[in-house]
């Protein structure tokens, strides 16, 4: 039973590589279990029943024989459970992984979405542009600290983990910020968990599968 | 052998019930495990090694025998593992369990965190009063959505789970905003969660170890 991971047949070029199905492409990736995409129009209205597996009617959902899960989050703890190369065995190092891989979803990538609010989505407006010192300060304050803990460590989790596929994908969101390229500590890591040729391998494979405009169907 | 979990000895009366070790103390009370409070100080310098324990310094952190765990949404995760009263034992409702609560961290709780931004740390700041109407827009679509998808639901993954304890208790940092109050379903959902004896202990407990002042010790 091949597991099916929804993803967009098009998106606009500034998220070209960055839609979350890229998460779960890496995790399949590292372990070589092979997936098949399902892949929804971004322009289309969503398919009603489409609600229903995701509430927020965005991408991915894995369905895996009679499991459907969403939230990127939620799906690579689920693949985490099917290889210790992505999630060690013992209890310790379980809670390690899930520790971090939380960090990344609820303590760090908060500051990309706002970041990503007032570059992208709203760079036009008075507040978005009076917002950015504060921001890249909070950011920045939780950057350090983040430095500091990787500081001297290969992997947040000791080895490999689905925590570092969501801290490196959620990092990746800083772009061109010095969020990242100032703290030695988090550039060395990213380049290190970026150079994995699963990641490379699920890049790769989510831009074969953008058609080159958009299909409302 | 009895689990610890971080708190603070005393905070600023807006956080008071609000801070989030009540996320484990709740999923405590649920199943009768006894946890320990280590109470730290909110107006000293945390100790430098609290940070190898939680990297940004804040709590709730859990020790379990040998297993630490740091982000509220990890020892939620980690107590669900404890007990099928808070996170079923088959594969398919684990997964509905997980998705719901990173659902609850990644996709509502972010909007909360920019809520309280503008609400409480920044409200005299330009750049929050500007911001609010297009925040309240998202969050209200985001909310529209989880209305939804709970509309006719008892609780999010069919039975009451540690996926409720994240979702009721972001819920609760709409605060006097009409986010939940103008929304029956949620407002329902909200009410139903709030109404568990074992949410109510663990809100009495929080609110138990507060000392009446600050103690930078």
């Amino acid at each position: 039973m091949t597991v099916e991971i929804t993803g967009f047949d098009w998106v606009p070029d500034f998220a070209k590589g960055y839609v979350r199905d890229l998460r779960p492409r890496w995790a399949c990736e590292e372990i070589g279990l092979p997936y098949r995409m399902r892949l929804l129009s971004a322009v289309a209205p969503r398919p009603a029943d489409y609600f229903c597996e995701q509430p927020w009617g965005q991408v991915p959902v894995l369905t895996d024989g009679g499991i459907t899960v969403f939230e990127s989050g939620a799906i690579l703890l689920h693949l985490g459970e099917k290889d210790e190369r992505l999630m060690p065995r013992d209890p310790a190092g379980r809670a390690s992984v899930q520790s971090w891989l939380l960090a990344a979803y609820n303590s760090v990538e908060p500051h990309m979405f706002e970041l990503a609010n007032i570059t992208l989505f709203a760079k036009d407006e008075e507040w978005a542009k009076l917002r950015r010192p504060s921001l890249m300060a909070d950011a920045g304050a939780r950057f350090d600290r983040l430095a500091d803990a990787i500081e001297g460590r290969e992997w947040l989790a000791g080895t490999f983990s689905v925590a570092d596929i969501a801290m490196a994908t959620v990092l990746r969101l800083a772009g061109d910020t010095d969020l990242v390229s100032s703290r030695p500590a988090l550039a060395t890591y990213l380049d290190r968990a970026l150079a994995r040729p699963a990641f490379r391998r699920a890049l790769d494979a989510q831009l074969a599968d953008f058609k080159p405009e958009p299909v409302a169907a």
